[in-house]
């Protein structure tokens, strides 16, 4: 169901696999569940496609920490075929208060666990 | 991004189709809002697939009541492309106590507001 | 993106796992890929849903082959959580001569490789 | 089904909604169907989320042509609610040739046909 009618993997299909990458990752570190009082909605998502995903291609992907502001997290995703890179993107999380709506500093557990995973190399700008 | 790699409508896709025309289907009948207390999930969804759908095919979807129950309603979908059915189904939604967990009974303005759409013909059984 | 406003998976996703079960129970067998000059659309999906499947269960998916016909070909899925059925479901395969598009045999060689995943009790009906 | 356990539109559906308003938009113009020899992939999809959007949420949706280059057309999107913007993205989508699989001129009938849509304002940078 990923594919289109051109064979090839579509390309909303990704953001799925940086999801399934995302929970993954975000389990490993612990930081999976909910953070009470505290939201994380996106405010940003974006994928550079470079070469063709084909029904059956074995890919991998990779996710590391671009950056982590007082609010803002952001996740760098790779996704690569053969070792070359297919498509590369990210997502921006925003750090919420559920009771005002407004920006809070992201969690120090939350901050704590994710430094270790920050790419030396910013890799999406 | 419905499509799939056979240029044919993912069969999938049709779930999506049937989850619109019952969201129209509800607001249209007054019903759509959240009922307090009773949750409606859904126990049972399936769907015939009789002839292909392709991409920028024009299709109708129609929405009748099979069946009001105690507890579940169950709703019956045709899909018609050139005024021929292309595909039916149907869903069966459970009444359920949010708090109990069990079934409750189908609340009485939905099963009220639902009835004049009761098929005369059972179309599916 | 599985969730829905319920805090449940949505119904539709399960056939979003059952085509993923199925792709890797193909892969298994050795009868993933195209078979020249047969199509194998999908006549007829149908999914139970016993109960409820919320985030970050972890979930089992079986695979068996409920019927093998002349043209079609019945699969069954069976979703466990915690040892027991969360819901259940089959899609039934066609196999079609892509040039005639009417009903083909399958091929040998599928049936012959999915005889030993027969389950010896049919479990939908 | 675009809802997630938050109650919020999730984020992915958007690229969806995007792809929908892109269609009509195509049909419209007239520049819907295959164009014999030349592929449009996907080079780039972004999307800024600056309000939930919750269910049944009426919203608006905006396409314009943000910029015709030798070989890519970007069109961005606007997600409008209440009149005031939800959100906002754009893709960015090559013209390749179907045979040497590299970039290709737009074709002229379809640069004709969007040049009317150019958007004065350079809305996503």
């Amino acid at each position: 169901m990923d594919t289109d009618a051109s064979g090839r993997i579509h390309y909303t299909a990704l953001f799925r696999y940086f999801e399934t990458a995302e929970i993954e990752f975000f389990r490993e570190t612990g930081i999976l569940h909910h953070h009470p009082g505290i939201a994380f909605p996106r405010v940003h998502v974006e994928c550079d496609y470079r070469s063709a995903i084909l029904f059956d291609d074995l890919i991998v992907l990779e996710v590391s920490v671009g950056k982590i502001g007082r609010a803002p997290v952001q996740l760098n995703f790779r996704v690569l075929k053969d070792e070359k890179e297919a498509a590369r993107g990210n997502v921006v999380i925003a750090s919420m208060d559920r009771q005002t709506q407004r920006a809070a500093a992201v969690p120090a557990n939350v901050r704590e666990k994710l430094e270790p995973y920050l790419s030396s190399i910013q890799v999406i700008e």
